[in-house]
């Protein structure tokens, strides 16, 4: 995809605009120079640890200014999928987030996985397993690979999604990114088309790889999860590699 | 596959002889049979929760006659691999198989992974995961996907090497079954060719599928992890389905 001069703007969050608890360099400068094109923008995120009132706080404490409003969750995506469709979840999350998805069924209808990380016990995925070969549907708020801390890559909701599949023989409905539904809902609040917009993210598959699957031009940045072989992938090619998200904000300002 | 008349018989343990804690009904009396028909026998297991020791205490504490040496199982097999290669793993195993394996290395150059149960950790996932980031091979005990406790099916190890194939994007090299070298050795020690020899087991696609894919002809069992829909797998075709154990020696006799 070519990089064209757009009239919206969907950011990543995490490895982007913050690894961890840390600004990425310039990019709180960056966030403020691109709100001052006036340029309408929309932050995009997988991350299910925590909710998007501690999403909002984490970025205002770095000094990026964001609103609530803007930010789309997976989780949020999630709780607007499971409404609805009435369904009645068992929730196997992050027990920060239980009060953002409400409790789980005692007659559940589907199994709803989010990144529990240190949560993920053998008994919390064993009662899942379990619903599952009743018959019960697996919905993912996200099947990310990994993710960046401050002290290394950690292993994402994506390897406990994929685990479920292969114990179970099921195939799991994923709601946050790749999806193209998360990606359009975004552009649809914003009145806008997937050519009028750009993404920019660290995550070759599900950011760039899902964006550009829904006609979304994605921009690499070179931080977060970014390793050198994903500029070398046969699959996914972005409309534009760049060293951080300051770097993508000049380029779409010059464009 | 046909069902010939046998000169050796392989038989896999757990939903077979035994489901957690207790013997199939009949089963004890029908190992005693088998026995006094002479036919040499081979224990097979993907159990790697346990030393080979428990596994003989286990079985005897039932009454069923059986020797260590009898009993070939995937952890036994790992460190056989991994002395044969000379590698210095890491491991990610049940504490009770700890002493069978021997300590992880402190520069592992692999990354081995047996059935931790409750002990598969977010924590020690994640150490795993980092080292096969920096690029060492993961080796797989086994990849089962579930086995039958007497309280249902419970999620097995196969779970979690896929989950950490995904997570790091590599392919896990299983060793126990159902891999071909593990059964082939298993019939090497009796100096028997595989279409000399059947194998009775629970599980269609690790024993049945695996025996068969190594030219030996498979019993399927409607005990332990057996569910009706192994019937009708359009892919593996047993040589023969019988309900237990007892029904499968008769079988054997009358052939």
């Amino acid at each position: 995809m070519t990089l064209p001069s757009p009239a919206a703007v969907l950011i990543d969050l995490a490895g982007v605009l913050h690894v961890g608890p840390q600004a990425v360099p310039g990019a709180v400068r960056a966030l403020a120079r691109l709100r001052e094109s006036g340029l309408p923008l929309r932050f995009l995120t997988n991350t299910t640890r925590s909710p998007r009132g501690a999403i909002v706080e984490l970025l205002r404490g770095l000094g990026f200014e964001v609103a609530a409003a803007e930010i789309h969750t997976a989780v949020l995506a999630t709780r607007h999928l499971v409404r609805a469709r009435g369904l009645s979840p068992h929730y196997l999350v992050h027990p920060d987030i239980a009060d953002e998805v409400g409790p789980s069924s005692a007659s559940p209808d589907a199994v709803v996985i989010g990144d529990a990380g240190p949560h993920f016990t053998f008994e919390r995925m064993n009662r899942a397993f379990r619903l599952l070969m009743d018959g019960l549907p697996l919905i993912a708020m996200a099947r990310n690979r990994y993710f960046k801390d401050p002290d290394g890559l950690t292993l994402d909701m994506g390897a406990y999604v994929t685990a479920l599949e292969y114990g179970a023989g099921v195939q799991a409905e994923v709601v946050g990114k790749p999806a193209a539904t998360f990606f359009l809902g975004a552009l649809a609040e914003l009145g806008m088309a997937p050519a009028d917009a750009v993404l920019i993210g660290d995550d070759l598959r599900d950011d760039i790889g899902g964006a550009q699957a829904a006609g979304i031009p994605g921009i690499l940045v070179r931080t977060g999860k970014y390793r050198p072989e994903d500029e070398g992938d046969g699959q996914i090619q972005p409309a534009a590699v760049v060293d951080d998200f300051a770097a993508a904000v000049e380029r779409l300002l010059a464009s």
